[in-house]
């Protein structure tokens, strides 16, 4: 399977959606059956025996079985998302059987890792590392779909694999920027992620003097903008206040609260921690110079997960010997690779994003940077399999 | 009538709602009949003759009903709203008919000033100065409610009387923080109401650096600063950003949209104009810097309205004589005077809000302020009546 064919197979999944038209594909919604159907067809062409575990994870397995090395990634999708965040994953790790039948390969299809549809994300990955979610209406949509629950500690296949490799898009500019094609996961970076409510006093926009005003929106607005600022002091590190919800949020009312979100992200955790106190501290000074009462609710507080150097150094030496110069980087997002980590040596090669676009439509991957990615990993394999010995 | 039973009065009206425990009541809504009915009864027994118009108004003619003064406000209220606001103002008309059921005056009950139910304010002052709401909603709802539209020109009194007068709550803090009962408006301020819409582009928040985004939100945070400290430059003068809708909205997601109101007012149009127009700059300039699309949605742009000169130093003198302060000041809210004075000589007189609250189950007044009102209101009436002759 050259690169068009792994392009063309993630188009051929996008169009398998809950909406005519664009690609929302939720943790064991109704169109995931058709999904399963094909990627098993295309892991049983490959050679591969495959197989959906109690949670709902497509699992194919090539040459002895034993001890493989498992390429994993996603099948799930946020709504209205791209063709490869995940997918592609899925169709190089099939690829790169195809390559090298006598490798033994688990190529795992994780079934949630955006966690859309309970707000609960790698439920796919969770399971095979032995840390199944057991939430009630995850297990109803596990029986559902016509899997067993009481099946789910079976899915664990931490102590089988000998490691963890997961290919990906980069979601983000950076190797775009550069001109890249691949990058080389370094560590998955730490996420604090905060609600910060400001509470003033709703009033009447027209008769409340600017200096009778205890404006939740302008003390919200100013926060955002030190927020900013203080992210833009750090190298590698990101603060976005992506999310903001004010009430009573009409045109001619002063608002009484408004609360944002906050998520800080960065490789160091305690790089990432200065940060969020900068914006804790920032807060509480504006609140208190403007007669607002502020919140900070804690909501996610998630080290950085550092790769395994041995993989990360194998990966680094097969895509030197392909000639294809690779960046070593965070990656600013979390994927199923963070939480193989906990179980297993993992690593992950990023492909170049053309824009920096992901989820959305627009996301797309160069069929020469999957051409590479697929050299890199035949190498890898081809040095993994005689580390093995 | 004294100004316990005007407060009982209003509070009675305050239960009869769309919502059970809570004031909400639109035009022509199921309550509102239940509303006609007593403030009929309470006309009546004032001696007046009362009927309701074709735009809803319930409206009760006393004394000879010749070349009468109207005193008047509305009975619609917004939704979760106070006791107070309109409704104080018929009250107060029901007893100045009481005290003076000599001089010819018709109260007007208006059906519709916060515009809730259709988005179109002063359906009922509206129909009465002449310049009916003719949408076609609006229309449906008058037959509904067992009306007819045919007749709405009927309602106009605009040739018919001799002024207007209304008796509002402040819904501001002006009064309380000087420590007076009553204020007298000498205009309402003029309005513009826009839409600031900024365009960046929505992005990953953990793999987009900080240097390479263009944050929709961000951009809005620093206007959001920049129109209130522009507002704070200029003496009673008032800017507010009161609502913002966000896209994506997601707490991992850079905000693609951010669209802001903005509600610029001032007495004096020009100084209201020259904020809009720095409020505006500032937008283009922040955009500019971050490489966002701004775009500027100009929605309402209302003049200042003066009240009438005479009838104001009528009101000024009817206080001094019964023994208060009152305090000279623009209404930053609109209110059915605005619309009579386009046809009739206006007046208004603010009662103090405690609190300044307003538009909120909190709203109240104070009984001495109202006895207060209802003497400055027999004063003005009896030298009126004088100037007539």
């Amino acid at each position: 399977m050259d690169a068009n064919e792994i392009i063309r197979r993630c188009r051929v999944l996008a169009e398998i959606s809950e909406e005519p038209g664009v690609t929302t594909r939720t943790f064991l919604s109704p169109p995931m059956r058709e999904v399963h159907k094909l990627v098993r067809e295309w892991m049983e062409a490959a050679g591969m025996s495959a197989d959906l575990d109690a949670a709902g994870n497509l699992r194919g397995v090539s040459g002895s079985g034993l001890r493989p090395i498992m390429i994993g990634s996603h099948l799930d999708t946020v709504p209205r998302g791209g063709a490869f965040d995940g997918i592609l994953g899925v169709i190089v790790g099939i690829a790169l059987v195809e390559a090298r039948p006598n490798v033994p390969i688990e190529v795992a299809a994780f079934s949630d890792e955006e966690g859309v549809r309970f707000g609960i994300p790698f439920i796919g990955s969770r399971a095979v590392a032995g840390k199944p979610v057991m939430d009630a209406p995850v297990l109803d949509a596990i029986r559902e779909y016509g899997l067993d629950p009481a099946e789910l500690n079976y899915a664990c296949a931490a102590d089988c694999i000998r490691g963890y490799l997961e290919f990906h898009i980069e979601q983000g500019p950076v190797l775009d920027d550069l001109g890249l094609p691949l990058g080389l996961v370094e560590s998955i970076v730490g996420i604090t992620r905060m609600q910060v409510i400001f509470h003033g006093r709703a009033n009447h926009a027209g008769t409340t003097p600017m200096n009778s005003r205890r404006d939740a929106l302008a003390g919200a607005a100013e926060w955002i903008a030190a927020v900013e600022c203080e992210a833009r002091q750090g190298a590698g590190l990101v603060a976005t206040v992506g999310q903001l919800q004010v009430e009573p949020n009409a045109s001619n009312a002063i608002a009484g609260m408004a609360r944002a979100s906050l998520d800080v992200r960065h490789a160091d955790d305690r790089v990432r921690r200065l940060c969020v106190n900068a914006a804790t501290n920032a807060g509480k000074r504006i609140a208190a110079r403007r007669g607002l009462d502020v919140e900070f609710v804690r909501l996610l507080e998630q080290p950085a997960t550092a790769m395994d150097d041995a993989m990360v150094a194998a990966l680094e030496r097969a895509a030197a010997a392909a000639g294809y110069p690779v960046h070593r980087m965070p990656s600013g997002a979390g994927h199923d690779a963070m939480v193989m980590a906990g179980r297993t040596p993992a690593a992950m090669l990023f492909l170049r994003s053309p824009g920096g676009i992901s989820h959305h439509p627009d996301e797309t991957v160069l069929p020469e940077d999957v051409a590479a990615a697929l050299e890199v990993g035949v190498r890898f394999l081809d040095e993994w399999e005689k580390l093995d010995g």
